[in-house]
């Protein structure tokens, strides 16, 4: 019977094909969230400055992981797209802040002149302003698209998650540590903060699309803190191994600002095994999701595997 | 009968009376929202930065707006308090990166050095990311104490006149004008953006902390146009007139920066005649207000007298 044999074998998910499918909306809504000059242009410049940051570049992985963290709980594809977006705004901001002089001051980024530099210092400063703003404008649409409980919790998720006890926090003690040893414990809560919260929020605001059962959080939670931990663990095993072409960004800059970095403290060849053990924990967690029903973890499994085997 | 003679006469209003004790319980609230050390400590001096941009200090005009306004509408306290502590964040935050060299380079805020100064400029740019980020976080307490909606609502208003189409944008015009002559229509342009929908949003914030008819909605958003831009020509007006000192702040900056002012635009005279047209506009919506019920009105009146007629 080649018919019911056919259908008992499932598809192969190809992360490809899936990440084009979900890029081509989450594109297409940054384009009309962010600025447009069509419908709602920013003044003197502004907008372009806010386009520049956040269009056509970026690997997009937070979206494409509050997108895939929603198909696991068959949530809200409306609400996933307004966070996906929020999330990628909040990231680029970031960059836009933490490449200026008086932080990293890095000059190019995604193979582009960074937003200082084309678009000066102070407009560079009040775009990435505007672009946090604008996540949490996005997040709370003025009709019934979206849950209003529902956009409460994403905000207050990625309000959280961005803030001094996330992502500027950790912005804040990465800072201070420059040319200081730093112990392990105080490295993992670097990165905890300044990567893994935002990471991890992507996640839990695209399991918050839907009224999702208390061990599916948890369980979403743990995989979300295991990627976050191991996409920074890649990225400093990266900045030793890749070179600025293939990266899109300076590489050596961590070594050369003597900033500590996984590689420098624990050696390139046990970062590798941490990040892969990091891998085989986010991977173990997306069971105990699958086990609790019917959940797709395809898309959270996949990306899971391409961020700690990626290559830039 | 001079005991029902009393009882018709109707207490005078005392502003400094009603403020002191508004202010009372915004001081008390922010010193534990904002990183308190005690409780949600910031990482790396982070906290120590971000208290030092918002405590102590300000004339919390915009949160005396909310609460006022709330009053005026019967709104939920709890709700206000919350609205009133966001938007001073959001305000606080636009001054520690206002004030950084790349921007207007001011070394004096309410009497003491800058935040950059102060903490150096990487921590400035920290400190006010993370501010704009807790603005959200105090707007949705993870809690029944504010109703989801309510939660929403004022998250909405907050970003938009924090973002491109407020805030920031008045922000770009200002940056992009320096030395540039401005018609009278990009001047109101400019300061409607730059300090008036933050202003017309802590008036607007505090009407929604309640169910408010749509003619009152109206009237107090008039008023809070009126009284946005009644600020800026006093702002301008005191630059000239009052001494550093008075101010707090470094006096005669915009003059020499070349900025262009409604002073510089209209004369000293005429910019004075016009604080007062707007002062007698506001109040003409508070009749409005008064006019379609119970509202009370005494705090709104009160702040856009003080605000038009201040020293400093």
């Amino acid at each position: 019977m080649p018919l019911l044999s056919t259908l008992e074998t499932p598809p192969l998910f190809c992360l490809a094909d899936w990440s084009t499918q979900q890029l081509a909306s989450v594109e297409q809504a940054l384009s009309r969230w962010v600025a447009d000059p069509a419908q709602t242009p920013a003044p003197a410049g502004l907008g372009d400055a806010m386009r520049y940051a956040v269009l056509d570049g970026g690997k997009r992985l937070r979206p494409l992981l509050v997108l895939a963290a929603c198909e696991a709980v068959n949530g809200s594809r409306r609400a996933a797209l307004r966070a996906a977006c929020a999330v990628e705004l909040i990231h680029a901001y970031s960059l836009v802040h933490d490449d200026m002089p008086c932080m990293d001051n890095d000059v190019l980024r995604r193979g582009k002149p960074t937003v200082h530099v084309r678009f000066g210092q102070a407009q560079a400063l009040l775009a990435g302003d505007a672009l946090q703003a604008l996540a949490f404008e996005i997040l709370t649409p003025d009709d019934a698209s979206v849950d209003a409980a529902m956009q409460a919790r994403l905000c207050r998720m990625l309000a959280q998650a961005a803030g001094y006890q996330g992502m500027a926090g950790g912005q804040a003690i990465d800072l201070a540590s420059v040319g200081l040893p730093l112990s392990s414990v105080q490295l993992h809560e670097m990165h905890r903060l300044k990567t893994g919260a935002l990471l991890q929020a992507s996640v839990m605001m695209g399991a918050s699309c839907a009224s999702t059962a208390l061990p599916v959080q948890e369980a979403l939670r743990d995989y979300g803190a295991a990627i976050g931990l191991a996409f920074q663990v890649v990225d400093d095993i990266l900045d030793v191994t890749a070179d600025s072409a293939t990266l899109g960004k300076t590489a050596g800059k961590d070594a050369a600002q003597d900033k500590p970095t996984f590689v420098s403290l624990m050696g390139l060849a046990a970062s590798t095994d941490y990040a892969q053990q990091l891998l085989a924990q986010a991977l173990a967690s997306l069971d105990k999701v699958q086990a609790s029903g019917l959940n797709d973890t395809d898309a959270l499994r996949a990306l899971a595997d391409m961020l700690v085997n990626r290559q830039h």
